[in-house]
């Protein structure tokens, strides 16, 4: 690696740790000019305009994203395993300590979705990323008969994420201890309304089927 | 009412509006004066600092969603017809042309997270507030007995606020046209889950008590 690289890397991480807190809005070149101790012309060498620093921290954010989110969650095996997985490394990475402010795609939502431009559009890209590996995380738990035939995947991967973002507010926001705890039973009232087993039980009788543990 | 508070309440309106499009931080003394064609120093004469103007702002948004969501809501019988009411009004709510950028309580959460003082603790109150709104409107529900005795209202009233979070993202980030639909099977999915028949059907024969239409 060039030493242009490893500042520019530098940089991001420091600009990314910061938007976690204050959002995309909170990282100036002013700031973080003296966050990474250089001069503000310095950093004009490496990103030249706000918007160039903008998707440069969305990148970041994806890229730790796949490495401690999605990367991990693949390797739990195809179905319940791997969706369960999804959800416990989400809330590993809500609280690592190089995010500090919590997940920052939580974060850019409310200050991108009414600005167009190139860094909402790679921020909605990167959303929809996420929701299709969570549609098909749901797929493969179909495939091998974790999940009912018919569940509308696109919809468990948006109820999946809203637990997620509902976790974030009780959690970031309002400080709330039970923040976790409400997110596993909706979880696990999710999960449960996607089985095979509930849709046969309620048809008839076969008990030793049923979901009780 | 005197001349002075009708310009204060123009302002208002005006910062309101512009606030649920660009956030609280979107809102400087500056742009809008510019908005209300004032000058800055005749603006300051109603709010000496930015934190009075945010606190004007979050009252009037706390003010306009007592009116347009729980009062309507509140007319509706206790019981189901209540918490759907609510459901209902809330989508209203975040559909008004006078609420432009869409709910604005989901657009301060990521700004005020991690952001101490006076506004932010405004923001938690109103939260806590329409928390306790749903709760009670949950619990009422058990009284007359549309939902289960035993049911954790608290939880219940996180989940159907996850509802409208997730709808608001779905909506207003992804610019996704199931937000509504998805919405609705996810209330209807939490509704069946509170309603005591289900829990009586896994115990034993109450047929002709069944969920179906």
């Amino acid at each position: 690696m060039s030493k242009g690289s490893i500042t520019r890397d530098r940089i991001v991480e420091s600009a990314f740790a910061m938007a976690t807190v204050d959002g995309l809005e909170g990282v100036t070149i002013g700031r973080l000019a003296a966050d990474v101790g250089m001069s503000k012309s310095g950093l004009f060498a490496h990103f030249h305009s706000k918007t160039d620093l903008d998707l440069a921290i969305i990148d970041a954010a994806v890229q730790k994203f796949v490495a401690v989110v999605i990367q991990p969650a693949l390797e739990a095996p195809r179905g319940l395993p791997r969706v369960r997985a999804l959800f416990e490394r989400w809330l590993v990475w809500e609280r690592r300590s190089d995010v500090p402010g919590g997940c920052p795609f939580v974060q850019f939502a409310a200050e991108l979705d009414d600005r167009p431009g190139p860094a909402r559009d790679a921020y909605v890209d990167s959303q929809r990323r996420w929701l299709e590996v969570l549609a098909r995380a749901a797929r493969l738990a179909v495939e091998v008969g974790h999940f009912r035939r018919g569940l509308d995947v696109e919809r468990f991967a948006a109820q999946f994420h809203g637990i997620l973002l509902t976790y974030a507010y009780l959690h970031r926001v309002l400080g709330d201890r039970r923040a976790e705890s409400f997110a596993r039973a909706t979880l696990d009232a999710l999960l449960a309304s996607a089985r095979p087993s509930r849709r046969l039980a309620s048809g008839a009788t076969r008990r030793n089927r049923g979901s009780s543990p």
